[in-house]
Formats: structure tokens, sequence, C-alpha cells
């Protein structure tokens, strides 16, 4: 590892810079750029709380009493806030995963916009881990609880408000344009499933297909064509670097997740989408090393997101020394070096 | 149209059977045989309620005051319960589609929840329309949400409680596998997307496969597979017609979403998945014609579900002396009589 100063000294310094310092309005792929300069960081903190494994600080901090759901849901939301808190200074992104407060209901959902804000607060940019796909007119209503709002004879109902979310492609090009859509409205970016990180991703993203080409490469060309199809400046009403889906950084605003297990499809990855941000799970808990991932962050520094959420927020369990942040904090700190150390 | 008798006497007739008669034990496909017979209904009404086009009662329901959203979610409640009692009796199922819920946040998930419990309470099933889609143990997570429960420290929190939920296949078979064993556990079904009704479907569903046929076919048998892999009622440790995904009528606890705007697919779907419940949406708003239907009923009753809410929920836009409910009733006895007559 070729760093040398204090892990301790350098997060402290990163804390200071973050998304907050980039424009709001600036499209998604510029903001990712300055905050992963900003914290030399392509770090993205996952968050996968499970009830029953959340640091034991935030389950005393649930309410004496109540439904379980909903002491569940105030328990899931100190432990991430905690977590953001400890690791947060050495990410540029959260990535909540739905599944995981939508598990607790209402109060769930509660927790997850709760959580949306803290880390918004902390600087980071939020990557809803969503893998929404449907019909178009049910894509419009997933945009509008991601990144919108939705029209209601009260007044506008704001969404999440995340900076970016995940997509499945299977029901094809026009579900996802609907989606795109909603992104570019808000300046947000989407990340499209390609060739993800479990073992199943053999049975149908690495099928053959006649043409020649495994499916993955099929929507690997959709993802480039998607984002290399944004809205010129012109076009759009907009001028300069700050127009929807034009960014300055040169990265599109539709991004691919590409499983770090599969390290040997990288490099054919960035041959077919050379502008596309790779959101790369699978790194830790999965079995991915991110010394294999160096053709990810070929062409920018941001380029190349790494994921990781239990490697961080278990990692106590393996440091019986450590606190349950002073183990995220070293656990953090150790993959955004060996990242940056690639890039 | 082959039936003589009054719409509202039969209706009246059938609303009296429904889902609660069958033991909650039962396999999903023996509780949806069971309320198809009971009905004469293969009708699932879809709840995709836009909080800009509510019926007019369900919008003066609304609280005075409080933020949009929770005004909003507690009119979407409101119409969605005038529709399942209006619409309901004529039906065997219904399908609310989770974004339109999601969009609304934390009150849109409390609103979802009452939504499921009023249609279990009309004797309905209920099919989450979700396409979820995740690695293993996000898709566990998914399964406690949709048709599970959550361990936490505070007692177990229940999830939706939802019969059957869609999911979507591209992610691989392990995937399916821990949603498909979540909904076993529950006694409950999974519908797989395998030709949806979008135009979209033929960018990545119809592309010709190298080993020959449509990516679609592949999944067809994938899901045929899974269906027919079953646990024996010896090996699970149950005996009799209520083992898991053993089913006494036939139909597998696996489903397939097949869009009813190709009908021209429909006979081959059915050869590949000879015992699987189809979900067939497209019909009305999206141009399907339920009459271009019949093989999906070949084997059994309860083989074809067709699914149509907006063409339900905004008939009275078309018939001005008509009330809401009245229309919605209406529409969807047109619809129920002309499935049935094809079965």
């Amino acid at each position: 590892m070729p760093l040398a100063f204090s892990q301790t000294t350098q997060s402290a310094a990163r804390v200071v810079a973050s998304a907050a310092d980039a424009p709001a309005a600036a499209p998604f792929a510029d903001r990712l750029a300055a905050v992963v300069a900003a914290r030399e960081s392509q770090v993205v903190l996952g968050l996968d709380p499970d009830p029953a494994r959340l640091w034991p600080q935030a389950v005393r901090a649930a309410p004496a009493d109540g439904p379980p759901a909903e002491r569940a849901a105030r328990a899931v939301a100190a432990h991430c806030r905690a977590l953001i808190d400890a690791a947060g200074p050495a990410c540029a992104a959260a990535k909540p995963q739905l599944a995981c407060f939508e598990r607790l209901g209402a109060p769930g959902w509660a927790a997850l916009a709760e959580v949306v804000e803290h880390a918004r607060a902390a600087g980071l940019l939020v990557i809803a881990d969503a893998k929404r796909g449907d019909i178009a007119v049910s894509a419009a209503a997933y945009g509008q609880a991601l990144v919108g709002a939705t029209p209601t004879p009260f007044g506008d109902a704001p969404g999440l408000g995340v900076d970016a979310f995940t997509a499945s492609p299977y029901l094809g090009v026009d579900t996802l344009d609907v989606l795109l859509g909603a992104a570019r409205a808000a300046r947000a970016g989407m990340f499209v499933l390609v060739r993800t990180s479990n073992p199943g991703a053999a049975d149908l993203e690495d099928l053959e297909l006649a043409e020649g080409g495994p499916l993955w490469a099929r929507v690997a060309a959709i993802v480039d064509a998607l984002g290399a199809g944004a809205p010129q400046a012109s076009e759009a009403g907009f001028s300069g670097p700050g127009a929807p889906g034009h960014s300055a950084c040169g990265l599109h605003d539709v991004g691919a997740v590409v499983g770090a297990t599969a390290p040997e499809h990288v490099a054919r990855m960035r041959e077919l989408m050379p502008r596309t941000v790779f959101l790369l799970p699978g790194i830790g808990a999965q079995g991915g090393r991110v010394e294999d991932l160096a053709p990810a962050f070929a062409p920018h520094r941001a380029a190349g997101l790494v994921t990781a959420s239990r490697s961080i927020a278990t990692a106590h369990e393996q440091r019986p020394d450590a606190t349950p942040e002073a183990a995220a904090r070293a656990e953090v700190e150790r993959l955004r070096a060996a990242a940056w150390a690639l890039a």
C-alpha cells in the first residue's frame, strides 16, 4: 500500500469537503466527480440494515415500547446514522438497500427517508438500491418515488430525493427511458443492472445471443447508448455543463451495475461502456477483490465505485478489541486506500 | 355473449363465496382455484391509484389538513377501498402496484397495508405487483417484506402478508429461488416476468438465443422447472394437498406474467408451461383483447388471470351518466363474462 500517512488525519481532512460543495443543479456525474476528488474515495457505503444484527447502541436507542416494526425501524435508523457518521467521511456515496427498509413497512420507509437525509447532510451522494423495472406508467411512479414528486389534489408529495438509483433492464428500453427521464429532470443518475455479482448471473445475463456475445453485452450497449443520448444543451434549452445529462467531467448519467465477483469481464465492459460509471458490488462478503478492478477506474477517478456494506458494518465482529465505529472506520479506510491506489 | 342472467343478481350470488372459504393453509394454487370457481371469475383488479385521478368521494374523505403525502395517502386508501367494494365481487384477486403507493412514502405504505387488508377481508386474493429481483440476501429481505416477517430484537415485524407477488428474473435462478422459498413458507405464489405487455419487451425478452428460441422461452423453462420442483409432501414433512407447493388442483405455485398484447405467443407459452398460472396484463388500456387469450385458460379455469386496472377505475370517464362505482361494476362484469365464456 503506497499510502504512508495517518488514516485518522486523512479522514479528518476529507470530511470538510463533500458533495454539498458541488452546486445542486450540476448533473449527477459532475457531483460524483467532485465528491470523489474531494474525499479521495470511490467507496460507496452500502446500508443493508438487518434488525437482528444492529450495533448495540442503536438497539438501545429504540423506544421502550410500541409495535416491533416501529421500534425496529427506529433502531435501524439509529444504526444507519451511526454507520454514516463513522464510515461516511471515507466514502463518496451511501447506498441504502430498499428491501431492508420495506420489510419494516411504513415505519421502515420513514426510517429510509431519515437515513437518506442524514447521508446527504453528511455530504454523501445517495444511491437508492431499488432495482426497479416496470412498464411505462409504473416506471413513472417509481421515478416520482425515488427522484421526483407526485402531484396530488393537496399539493406535491415529495419523493425520496436521492441522487441516483439502480434499475433492472429486463422489460426493455422504453421502461428504462421513463426512469431516465425522471432522473434527468432531477439531475440524478441511474445505474442499470448489467452483470450482477451473484452466481445466478450465469443463468440469463451470460446467455449467448444468436447475434453473438452474451446478453449482458447487449445490455451494456443499451446503457452506453442511453448515456450518450443525453440531450445536448441547445436542444434541452439549457446551456453549459449544467444541462441535464451533459456533464463537464465527460461521464454519463447512466451507470452500470457490474459485479466485482467476475473481474474477467470488467475490461470488456469498459470497452463497451467507455464513459459509464460502474457500480461494483461484491467486494468483501461476496468474495470480490478491489485489486482486480483496475479497468473500471481507467477513464476517470469517478468511473468506478466500489460498494461494501456487511464487511464494514460487521467489521467489529472480527475485532473484539474495537468498537463498531472504530472497526467500521478502519475497514472503510482500508478499502478506500486500496481503490484509490489503483485509480 | 352467452350469459343471459342479470349481472346484478349474479354478482350478489358470487360475493358470498370467496377466498376466505378455502383453508388458509392451502397452497396458493388451490386457494386461487377455489375463489375462481366460487366467483366464476378470472379477473384480477389492478390497483394503480393515481392521486390526481381518484374518485371524487375519496378525495373528499381525506383529512382537511396535514402534509400532502399524508392527505393523498388517505385519499388513495379510500379510493382503493371503494373500488374493491364496487368491483371486487366480480374478481378473484386484487393486484396493488407497489410503485403507486411507494411514491407517497411512509403514508403510502401504510395505505398499501390497509388496502391489502381490505381486499383480503373482501374475499380477494392479493397479488403484490412488485417486480422485485435482487441478490440472495436482499431477495430474502423482499420475501420478508411481502409474505414473511422480519425477526427483530423487539419481536417479529410482520410483512404485507400478500398471497402472491411478481418477480423479475434478470438476476437468475438463485435469486428467484430465495423469493420462492419465502413464498412457499407462507403458502404463497410467485409470478415471474416472462414476456411483458410493453413495446420494449422486444428489446431483451424477444432476443434470439444462440441455443435457439427467444430469451422469454428460456425464462419460461425456468418458471416451469421451478414450479415442478415443488417439494413433495413426504420430503417436506407435510402430507396431503396442503403441503407447500404441492397443489390439489395440479397448478404450480410459480406463475408467469405474460402480456396480453402479444397473443401470438400465448399458445407457445402454454406448451412450455403447461401447469403454470398466467397473469395476463395489457387488456383494455394497453390494447389487449381477452378474446385472444383462449390458450391461457386451456388447462384449468384458474390457469389464466386477466388483469385490468385503469379501464375499470376510470370507466365512468366514458359514461357521464354513471357513478364511478356503477361504471366500474359494469366494466368489470363485462370483462369477467368475456373471460369466463372462453374458459
